[in-house]
């Protein structure tokens, strides 16, 4: 794991912007699967309008997203078609280039990864309660790759999702890249910003492995680089 | 987890000499960490000869020991003395090629190993209670690199040790790669044969992740091949 | 370049098998390049029983030809049948793993390559006038990647396959992985025999970099492992 | 060969930049090689403020010339205390993480890489002449690793390099990794700017490989991304 604190949400976004930048610039397919949410906005700021304005730099570019569960109004599910609003859509991705999980083909997933070569890059973000893509809590099984995750009401995270899906229909599961297959990713990078963020980053770097705080197993990933803003290592 | 049942343990040493061969034959630095023990003495009863009889079709391999103890009568430590009878000095590899982990120098090892590359293949076994290398069960700490492990009495495999020592004076530590080191491997290679190892091969497969039965980590790796003649598949 | 020597064929096959294995026997896709003809009949016959006799422990394994040509009576063009005779039949080679070039989609075929993570390993011999693949001395071109090399009358090879066609249509072209495609291979291995190929090995050794003698290219290869017999290698 | 073309010098810089700090933002050692003079002068702007205000997210990093030559009053010779000038010094690069090369010790340095396990980056220029490194036209051998290069009256370029010493006394030969060194750089980077360069940026795409126009070869390399501004993309 390799540590970097940037001063501000901007420098952090920026050096995770080089990061993409440096994985896509090469003379190869590569691989990118991405998070959507509020950490990773500063870096899209930066990489979208690159990517928009010059396709012909990132033809060789392929993008997969990583977790996704269904609600009513999200096309392709949540994840997905969030990723498309924050990202793929402002930067012009083309569709053949975005290769989708969806509840009803996560059983190949892991095999259409691999056979295209593996993900060269996973950017992900930190849950507030220690969760990376859908490995929530008490929930998550390390030993798994590619599956489907129980929204099982005996956890605590439940009210969570109940709150964001108010009057709709929860799902039963969610489906997500499980430890496994992120062990499997050549280079993976965690950003994560704000103050209240501080305690969970604090606990990313002291607990153990376990699946009560899901993120500890990230730390046996060969290749992991964290960026904090100061706030986000303000605990440290 | 790629698993192969061979017939024999004869068959099964001749995939993993493959593999070992494989490697070498490349045309760049090789490093290799190797085990000791009964379960590669067929493996290295095929490589052995090669490396001692064409030194120069290997002069880009250097060789590593993953884990250490000291023990009055053994100079440089059990495994690193072992390796030496077994392997190191039937094979004729040279000194300058051999990269000793002792318990005065475990603090840069992970240093050394990365300084150099890193390591292309690690051959393992699997202990009777599921330790690998020097990770022995509870006590092993999978947040680690390269680590002292306390031998400490409230272990249960504390007692197998003490046998081991007989009259000799135990010592308080043994040092071992840990978790993290073993997953920057990039080939990692696991070899188990005989019935008695059946029911801990059922056990690695079926296992959680957790402390208690410490191989179970390995299941994260990114390229991690088991092979097993049938004896040890045979509960499986 | 790493050269090895070995005392016979036998040996120089095992050793080229080895390779192959510890190829395949990794925990991922693994895409392999293959040549026919008798310089790999040796290392073949070792595979071939492996390959069939335990399909599940290869079924990571994806298979191309690198060159082909039309005649008649070769269905899929000469390589591609011979390889299917000699080696993807016997070693009972699902259809669904073998990815053929042909005359009439070598346009996509180094894409078909990438976007599949690119070849792992290419096993070629050595042409009695130091061609590789179906790069002929003077008409190939290093700056390629796949194309269409033409059969012109005006090259001293020309008249060598005219004897081959005999009374058959001698097509105007053959197809052809490039130089710069067989630099993206992760392990070129060559493998050459035989006392008649003495001199053409000591050609590759010493000559210059130059379409005369297309081979002297691949020793810019980054990863290049050869494999000699004792009488390949009698005028070193 | 993988093309880029931005529109300013300034948007060249910050995409060699992204290169750069991509690839040394990694949780592993990283090796740099590097080139001097005007080309790279706004990559360096931008890398160096990076790396000597934040000295402790690129520890990971180690840095290697790759031609010299003496030269009366340049300590190290001309390359690399042009290094220690433009870059080096300013980014506070310590000494310990630089990897000279030397006159002195050209036989060793492809084995000082090997064993550090290998170069991960390398930024070149392109010369007036075609010449990538210190391998200049006609007198560069594509078949060498790091090699003495004789500076022999009979080329073309003599006169350049001497006008360049003055009454200085031109030495003998200049060091220079060769063609099988490059090849071995996991990313090559080179970038181009500037009018002046538009012609021999068009020859490098329409050579054929050879030494009269000696980064010829470079289109053979397995991962090659070329950045050049509009003014030298001018003549394509």
């Amino acid at each position: 794991m390799k540590i970097i604190i940037k001063k501000t949400y901007e420098k952090l976004s920026e050096a995770a912007a080089q990061i993409m930048f440096g994985t896509m610039y090469q003379d190869r397919r590569i691989n990118l699967s991405l998070t959507g949410g509020s950490s990773p906005a500063g870096t899209y700021d930066i990489v979208t309008e690159a990517l928009r304005d010059c396709p012909q730099d990132f033809k060789n570019v392929h993008f997969y997203n990583f977790d996704n569960v269904e609600m009513e109004g999200k096309e392709g599910g949540v994840m997905l078609s969030g990723l498309y609003d924050q990202f793929f859509r402002p930067a012009a991705i083309p569709e053949e280039r975005i290769h989708p999980l969806r509840m009803d083909n996560w059983q190949t997933f892991d095999g259409v990864i691999e056979n295209s070569g593996g993900l060269d890059l996973m950017l992900i973000g930190l849950g507030m309660d220690g969760h990376f893509c859908g490995n929530l809590s008490y929930a998550t099984e390390f030993e798994k790759t590619t599956y489907l995750l129980k929204m099982d009401p005996q956890y605590e995270w439940y009210e969570t999702y109940q709150k964001i899906y108010g009057d709709k229909v929860m799902p039963e599961y969610l489906v997500t890249l499980g430890a496994v297959s992120l062990m499997r990713v050549k280079h993976l990078l965690l950003v994560v910003n704000g103050k209240e963020k501080a305690s969970v980053v604090k606990q990313l770097m002291e607990s153990k492995v376990g699946t009560n705080f899901p993120s500890s197993v990230l730390k046996l990933h060969p290749n992991f680089t964290v960026i904090l803003d100061e706030d986000a290592a303000s605990m440290l």
